[in-house]
């Protein structure tokens, strides 16, 4: 069974655009939803679509629970299963945890959409929007982020 | 050898939303794929970008074949071995289906944008647009859905 | 620590759109960078954000490095072993590649949005975008373009 409620619409009148730069730790998430909801601030965002771009291959973007950290924990372990280090990978240029980054990066995601509803991102009770790095060392990592509507 | 055609241009005018609640009966998929088109129809659409937004983190969006209903079948299977329940997860507060329902979520997709032409989403021959439920219970979960365009 | 800046707006305008085809060699990478700026450059695009969608459900969309080709031939064999042939697949009604590809594809993306900035996609360094072919064999793939800014 399915419902679909609530239709309306606004209308479409700019696109506003910022870059967001995250500094990471090593391996594991870091969340940015504060930062999203600070850009959203900035530019006085009512409805809308919000656009968010990672621009490397060995990070990436993921809308997980935040409540429990376990969850993390226990994501970091399963991308490690899937993409475990020293498993014959021929590209292995910055060592070990180079070619499993890349391979974490490509089975989560490296844009997202998110609508906006009265400024505020329509995230449900238990998402929380992480920068999912995957290399073993800190790294710098830039975002673009776009919101189309009003 | 690639090859660029059909090149046309609109003015965007509109961008309109809806929520969509959808019933699922446990692990599995369930096609929205008319729930979409009844948004389209509602709303008068023409053409422009649709998005779809769910606002959990034990379920996903995933277009796939709905002609086979063994791929989704063998999907089920597929994701299960990626990530099996009782397999030394930290979090398991809501059962051995939580966590992989989590990992289940993080390696397919929160939102989708479909392209709409003439008020039809473009949809390839062979695909439908499906809610993906990772948890083994029945659950009531939102969608979030947009149109940017005219 | 996160930094935000160059926070700008620009007037949405137009959404133009394009198919794209794509001729694929069998299983592996085909880079359309190229063909996407060319659109971008025939509509003369200035800011804005780009939609790609593939109408397919063996084959997918991936933002990964194309400096060295070692990355996406290692990408090749993660998702091999993620969803091999003749692992006990129920839908095999095209060959020992066809579920496989379905996996592949439902692990990966069938549709991206990126950043337009001056008529640029805004790629990271090593970002290149690929239509990752799941099946062994060629495949003539169709996607859908469409710009939405000025």
């Amino acid at each position: 069974m399915t419902g679909l409620s609530s239709i309306h619409s606004v209308p479409v009148e700019q696109i506003a655009t910022a870059t967001l730069s995250v500094e990471t730790a090593g391996e594991g998430f870091f969340e940015i939803t504060r930062d999203v909801a600070r850009f959203l601030k900035k530019i006085n965002a009512r409805d809308g679509v919000l656009f968010l771009y990672l621009r490397h291959t060995s990070a990436s973007l993921v809308i997980q629970e935040n409540a429990d950290p376990d969850v993390r924990t226990d994501l970091v372990t399963a991308l490690k299963r899937v993409a475990p280090a020293n498993a014959g990978w021929v590209h292995e240029v910055e060592g070990p945890d180079d070619m499993p980054a890349h391979i974490k990066a490509a089975l989560t995601q490296t844009q997202l959409c998110i609508p906006v509803d009265n400024g505020k991102p329509m995230l449900g009770t238990w998402q929380g929007i992480h920068l999912f790095e995957h290399r073993a060392a800190p790294h710098r990592r830039e975002l673009v982020l776009h919101l189309i509507g009003e």
